[in-house]
């Protein structure tokens, strides 16, 4: 299985690939969308601003050919604003998955941080530490490239759990994720 | 020119094609995309509603080839919830017309309903009547698609004064849209 785990953003898109055998995990890419200092896009062009996110997921899609991906649940922000602006944001990137047909899970940035490092407030230092580790990296991951490798290994460990409970109970694997997360729309 | 109205949300996507010739207006089509009661798709399945939206609008944009697209600018609800539900509606829209390299107009809904009533607190009803009227449409629009109607409208009477404006500052006509809004992200 291989998983494209993205933590989305209107600033920066994280992502960040892994292949998964059973309990082996293996580093593949990641890498962060920008959608500031871009010629041609000024920072009030939001339209030309999810292009860009929706442009470089859908290139990330096609060159590494995930095969799921899992994204995290945003929170609103203390400026609504910002909430309406990091929707947008996600809506972006969400759609630049489901145009290329593939499945989506959903987790919680304090999911990611649990199944991590066992601490769902553990500091983005951690989890960049954490990651190196898991995925054997030879330097420390950048924080948004950290994040999107930490969802992508969160739905590693999560999927076979996942898969036994759809075998069971005959449901997607997706609609799981999402209960898991108590998130109801 | 012909000009295509969009009124986001996540529920119901409203939107409304006309043609436009110096001020004469004409009805091309309008409709409703609604992500809800599709066979298949779970009221909690957010990235399938998403699709929905924007495969609908994509579809829309090749049906009808329209040469601009004039889109609300949503705002902040009082549920917090609702605002990141909302705007990732509105991404998934926005989405689906810069993929098609369509050009993106954006207006609030105050604007639009002052350009078509004279009053920014003007009714839906008032709305429905005044795009029934200059559309000289046999019936009552449904309120999204008249919404909408009336944003492709708002961008018909604001487009020429825009170009104007473009024209000597030798700005983009979208940028003009943005600035008139009031609206920095």
């Amino acid at each position: 299985m291989r998983i494209l785990g993205i933590d989305p953003g209107l600033q920066t898109t994280g992502f960040g690939i892994i292949d998964c055998q059973g309990r082996q995990l293996q580093y593949v890419a990641s890498g962060t969308i920008r959608t500031t200092r871009t010629p041609g896009i000024e920072l009030g062009d939001l339209p030309g601003r999810l292009k860009i996110i929706f442009q470089s997921l859908g290139e990330v899609v096609q060159c590494y050919q995930p095969s799921v991906a899992a994204v995290e649940i945003v929170f609103v922000n203390v400026n609504p604003q910002s909430t309406l602006l990091l929707g947008q944001a996600r809506g972006a990137a969400l759609t630049a998955l489901v145009a290329h047909d593939l499945a989506v899970a959903e987790y919680t940035a304090l999911q990611m941080k649990k199944a991590m490092t066992g601490n769902g407030r553990a500091a983005k230092a951690q989890i960049q530490a954490m990651v190196q580790h898991m995925l054997r990296l030879p330097g420390l991951p950048g924080p948004d490239a950290a994040d999107a490798l930490g969802l992508a290994i969160t739905h590693a460990h999560a999927a076979p759990m996942l898969d036994k409970l759809a075998s069971q109970a005959g449901l997607q694997r997706r609609q799981h994720a999402m209960l898991k997360g108590g998130r109801v729309y």
